[in-house]
């Protein structure tokens, strides 16, 4: 029960976020050309669309595998689950900005890139701060040996690293950086953690 | 407890893409013409809200009926059920695009059918994905028999087939197309699978 | 745990359309004249607003009072709970339509305002037979008398009755058709229907 | 169980209201200018942002904490939580017009944050309306002793006092009264009420 509400807050906001992501899908509507020709110019959006939806959808199983081994938060808990929410919320923001500049591929496609990674990067963060401060409170009933738990942290926090890079190299390409926010998400389907075999 | 976390999540997003649908329904307002002129002209809008609604309305209920009788999901399960949500959150786009194209009964009309089809499709076959992950790993508590299998992957298969069909003929009649999607809604609150006695 | 699908997906559509009704409170903003001006013209947004949210309010106090005396809902009663959320999703709609006519008071204000009763009046009637089938099938656990029967449904017909005439006199003055609807909201708030010592 | 459906309407709530903060946070696009120069400029959305993001995070934070002391809510404690959602809904509307108002630092400026500090007033008033309904009935488990209850109703009530004055305040200076608003918030974060050991 202890963590019943903290779960159910965040399941709302993840679900509220994930689903305006698809506002951005809009397009202009008759008047505007021929709707293949708008549907087909819309690809960013699409790609946008896919990469952040696998995000925030990853985020969500994570956080759902992590806090059921949390038998019960404690108060910095539950503000450091708000400090991860606070970047999760912006993530349609930066996606949709993202998907109008990208085509261009010009300076401005750069800094709207770069503020996606930066927005990831602060997600990423905070979600290492919640599983930090988990691991340090031995709230995870099943407390992992020192090298246990730095293996655990490494695995979680590589996302971390690869999201600093990629908004760095959002300056040089953005497919790039694009490439590396897709991969990330990729490799968070594959990876758990922490890992445990009761982990569902 | 074990799906309770996929479920909340699940209706949160159920509950976001169903109401979302409704702003759909906006008119242009003061200065757009007599009020009743708008809001007969507006027709199409209360047609596609009526058959998304009761799409996703009858999706919601199977998924309800089919998770009641899975002991706990693995994450397998988890990523196909995002699947399937990726798709529901496209829904209000797709409707309001059908919306707005349909009256004109164009080849505009007919892309935005279409479009509509193949994301009732994906929607249906990531559905079947997650009956037949369920089935598999015998998660459903009473597992049915080869035969039965195959008769309730059928039933519920059917749905996906017609979509199919329906995204074909769009491009002949758009108003076929619409009339096989809202059949198909009504034929999935007649026909519930898997089909066992205690079910809700 | 049979119901709890149920009242989790309707607390997400009464969570999403209660929110959704503050967006029509929004103003033109900067180069739309002093601001003061602006907040003071938009009262009719606040009246539809206060209206509309106190309705909804109402609907999930009832809803709650209800359901939390039902021990397991059946297939039907999933869909006629959807008929229900139907026209709560349609609320924030027909509230900013409202809105917008109100002031005008001219024959666009009458057909608004009856728009707003038409959605009022179906949504008190899938109330009631939300209720009718809970009673009719005894899911409610302490089966009334057939007097305590009709005199629970003739408190709750009450609202669809008043819904009806307040729907009609919005063709002859909006504002007692408005003032209906606030009642109808108070009327709910002081009597909660069906009645049981242990309501909550 | 008594109160699983309030809390869960109320997280529905909030978590539809924290997400629409974001929508605030939306630029102007392509053909509006450098993106860097945009971003840099919209600053007072940023500001507006984290103070109504952590405000309402607070709120939720103390809602949870004070509910999970509360063994059953009666039918008026329903009511007094309806009013208290009644403000915080209304938080993004007045959130997104401080920060379109707030730089231009004019006489509209000091009304929209007087306007924002209004809600907050009314919140924070709801909020005691909730705390002292609860400690009036004993719904808290151990009610403490007359001191006890006026210390608790005095550090919950500060928050009323301050918004009352940041209110004041903004007719002078809008960046004291924005500065009030955020220090309120950090206030909340530190301090919880009602103090019990078991809080979480």
């Amino acid at each position: 029960v202890g963590n019943s509400r903290l779960e159910a807050f965040s399941d709302g906001v993840f679900a509220v976020a994930i689903t305006l992501l698809a506002l951005n899908l809009a397009i202009g509507g008759p008047g505007h050309g021929a709707l293949t020709g708008q549907l087909l110019s819309h690809w960013p959006a699409y790609v946008a669309y896919v990469v952040s939806f696998s995000t925030i959808g990853v985020i969500w199983v994570n956080h759902h595998a992590l806090f059921s081994q949390i038998a019960s938060a404690d108060r910095r808990l539950l503000f450091l689950n708000l400090l991860l929410l606070f970047f999760v919320v912006s993530i349609p923001f930066t996606t949709s900005t993202m998907a109008e500049y990208l085509p261009a591929n010009d300076s401005d496609a750069h800094v709207a890139t770069a503020t996606y990674g930066v927005i990831m990067t602060g997600m990423a963060l905070s979600f290492d701060l919640v599983l930090w401060h988990s691991l340090r409170l031995n709230h995870v009933p099943a407390p992992p040996t020192r090298a246990g738990r730095f293996l655990i942290q490494l695995r979680f926090g590589v996302g971390t690293i690869v999201y600093v890079v990629a908004t760095a190299l959002a300056f040089v390409n953005v497919w790039i950086a694009v490439a590396l926010f897709a991969a990330t998400a990729l490799y968070y389907v594959l990876q758990q953690s922490p890992k445990t075999p009761s982990a569902e």
